[in-house]
């Protein structure tokens, strides 16, 4: 599981990014439990995927449910960082990527609760990553309401995660979207993805967007991702690895 | 074409928003001359969808070359809004959009250069628009490259200007994308959209990211959109007003 954490630390980079110093001392122990994924970031780096004060109740309600479910080490919480570089250790390759002063495209908003507020849980033992969302007034499309790009953002990282739950350095090839109900600004909605099925390089997943008491499907898309690595290595790396 | 301009300037906010007061004034000769068009929206009212410090020599290239496409009036440049409240004349329904304070999702970055930077210019005789966007460095997904949420915003909102070219109230319903090639972060791409076929309330357009050379294929997508006015309607009025 350890090293399940460490490539999570490395592919998250990928769909996920970070946010507040102080409250991340709330969590922080559960972060030191996974020493090997703490040796991969620097000490500087800060989860994002954490409550601040823009977090409704709502948004603080759902991220304590999943907080919870942690405990028993069948789900995890996802560490979420602003950019690439946090994802490193020291060296000439993070100052690389500082210098570049990227960001992570979820966390490219610098007001907090105006854009994507989430944190993300992995279920390694069915391939399955659930993020919590905050849609901010950032991301409007039509009138009150998420842009559908907004939408397809959030289904593509949080898909994104689960697969990077099987294999490490993945790319999407396909990401289909039906839209079903328009997603309020300011409310909370649950993100729930799966691996749906490996063949050779390609990895299909899938995903829903719904309300939080379940009763509105608000999007629903299904995702071909690819492998850049080949297969045989980075499922060695998961046989040997993915029970938690 | 008034009516339609008309139109373009409500139906936009859905999809795209603003920038630079200055540059806005070498351009603003051709806003005036859609008199009706001007109505709708406030004096303070920026188009952000113009040049600024942060746009590289290929996006001023590919900026100019489709303005002077607008001289003969068979394009037309779409103005770019920062927030729905921009279209909307004085009255307690901006106001109340005013103190919601949201933004459009494709505007929602402060910095110039950091996100989506974009023109966006319409041929109504062929109900297709091509955007010019520069991907800023916040928009990153793998490293080095944007997130594959970036570049469906991006098709989504020009393949959305494309179908309120011809019905001003639409929602996506479906939009499926593959990728081909990642698109670097910093780099120029062609957005290519159009309306392909009307049925009923079910309007499908389509559209791909290319590089400017156009030799290079980033992504392509499918759409389809439903109106949320009844058809004949705003059949109508394209009757009436398409011709350019």
């Amino acid at each position: 599981m350890l090293r399940n954490w460490a490539r999570l630390w490395w592919g998250l980079p990928y769909f996920v990014t970070p946010r507040n110093g102080a409250l991340l001392q709330r969590f922080s122990h559960k972060l030191q439990e996974h020493s090997t994924a703490s040796m991969l970031i620097s000490e500087k780096s800060i989860d994002w995927g954490v409550p601040n004060p823009s977090w409704s109740q709502e948004m603080m309600l759902q991220f304590n449910r999943y907080m919870e479910m942690t405990k028993d080490g069948s789900w995890q919480k996802l560490p979420s960082y602003q950019s690439l570089s946090d994802h490193l250790r020291e060296g000439s390759r993070k100052e690389e990527l500082q210098n570049r002063k990227s960001r992570l495209f979820l966390r490219s908003i610098d007001e907090e609760g105006k854009g994507f507020e989430y944190a993300m849980f992995l279920r390694p033992s069915e391939k399955r990553v659930v993020a919590v969302f905050q849609i901010g007034p950032y991301l409007e499309g039509p009138s009150g309401f998420a842009h559908g790009g907004a939408i397809a953002t959030i289904l593509d990282s949080t898909v994104g995660a689960s697969v990077i739950s099987v294999s490490r350095r993945v790319v999407t090839a396909n990401l289909s979207i039906n839209y079903k109900s328009p997603v309020e600004l300011g409310s909370v909605v649950l993100v729930d993805t799966r691996v749906d099925k490996i063949e050779d390089r390609k990895i299909f997943a899938s995903g829903e967007v719904r309300s939080v008491d379940g009763q509105t499907l608000h999007a629903e898309a299904t995702s071909l991702f690819i492998e850049l690595l080949p297969r045989s290595l980075s499922q060695k790396e998961t046989d040997s690895s993915s029970s938690p």
